[in-house]
């Protein structure tokens, strides 16, 4: 499995209702809305096999009210 | 002949239309999806008198769906 | 209990070196090495009535190699 | 396999030591000097199993004259 | 009780406004016009249990003028 | 009487010791530890002919421990 | 007296409008257009008890082609 | 006389407009592609009385397909 | 004559010496400290064959407690 | 002919010396002191087959007082 960290960025007064629309999609394993430049971390895990740019391109980016967002791979759990 | 490389970042969701877009031009020897701020990363080879700017303005700026292209040059190859 | 995010930047080539060390003090819930701007993350649970910039500044700065942290605080968990 | 981008800053006048070093090592498929904000490019394949965290952080760190680092990953060839 | 600062950029010209209707809702402890990137900066004291985040998005953004905010969360008051 | 916020970013794991030397000096009449890019923030009050540019640069700047500040002006109270 | 600079950025095309506006308004006791980032530099004298966040908001912001301003305030004259 | 540099960034796709009406306005002595954040890079000599925060606004700024420019001046020719 | 101002950062706690330091020189026509990014903005009316560059360079830059300094050129007075 | 343009920052106070071991070299066509980040701009022209990274990384970066430069190319001239 791979493990990666999305931050999004949402519309003035959406963070949460991106943040509903995507717990209802059921593939976020942890959602948290958050202090910073960001509304919403979330966390994934993909079968090794899963191009991580496309899973977000088509599962993330076309729920309303998301102006951008910004992924972080990880590379080994300690 | 001189390499190029150019990192292009796309609307929200369009990374893969552009990615196949510019696929079926066939003027990249390389394109991926990446981490980061950028979307796409293509290598370009042309031939020494080809002027650079303007390959890009012509070849790409054209593609719907890109905001904004990253051009870096190379010098030499070790 | 309150959970929060640090991630580390650390000196050239030291990232598992604090990896290990933070893994050592047994205090994170989860570590990661990640792409970006930052080597680490790390996630954390504290007790509500913890203060967390003490927390981070007692448990973590001091671990060598560190060059900077930034902290992200979750308010909710869908 | 997993292809992946390091873009090198090296200290002022050391980029081509450091490109040197690199291309001594044998393990970059390609080494570019190049415009920009960071005087290098180098194209990595390690196997899917490799942690790249770890990779960049032993094999390119300890290259004397490299200032920083920032590593691009890619997540599908087209 | 938290308590929290939020910075607040408004449209041209409208900081007042935004200070005027910020404080006919009753929520915030103080409201300062600012020198500097912000027009206003206002304290907020909310119950422990309070999601700020929530809290943000449905008290502040909906007001009419504001451009963008900045939330920062105290952690302990000496 | 004027009010100002003053940002202050300490040494990594100074925070606390910086917002003690600063407590003991009794000038501020709020000192918060917070979230974000700075590690605290004060607020003071001080006589309309004071000169704010002095004050901090005498009362603050050689406290130990300290690496840069950032004042901020309140023009009025709503 | 306080003594506050205010750097304004027109839209293209418009910083001598924008200066000649300004002009005929008769509150600056200078206006320059200059180099770098924004297109001009305006000196203002207002009375001690003068709220100059609402002074700019009333008095300049409703100039047609302004995009933005940025306001720093003198604390000393030597 | 004096002697600036102008760089100037276009819509996608119209740096070769620009370029081009821009030579036809016979008003720089360079105008160079370039790599880099910029486009497009024009060199201008003008009178010693000339206003250059003026001679930009008027005879480039109506350029169309312009987006912004930066302007560099000269004190001295080594 | 040109005129032009000059923003100077310092050393923490030094705004004051370099602000005399500079006062003693009777170079600029204004000095005063300020708020936001820079400690001081002072104010020089050179003669119009003067290179500015080497007079910033050769009267302010070997001031003991300057950090860095940032000059910005007029070139109309309104 | 390739053409090309390097931004050079100096420390404090040294923008002539370094200007003026850069003349003495007679490598470049034109150097100029400028307003903005950097303090001097230097035109190049080299032969078609000379790489321009090492170039700049011989020829400049040996000269002392230099802290960063900052290398533009251009494709074509108009």
């Amino acid at each position: 499995m791979q493990c990666f960290f999305v931050q999004i960025k949402t519309e003035l007064g959406r963070a949460y209702d991106v943040a509903d629309a995507l717990a209802r999609r059921e593939i976020a394993s942890e959602i948290y809305s958050t202090s910073g430049e960001y509304d919403l971390l979330a966390k994934f895990y993909v079968e090794d096999d899963v191009d991580i740019g496309r899973f977000v391109n088509e599962n993330l980016h076309d729920i309303d009210g998301i102006r951008r967002t910004f992924t972080t791979l990880t590379f080994k759990a300690f």
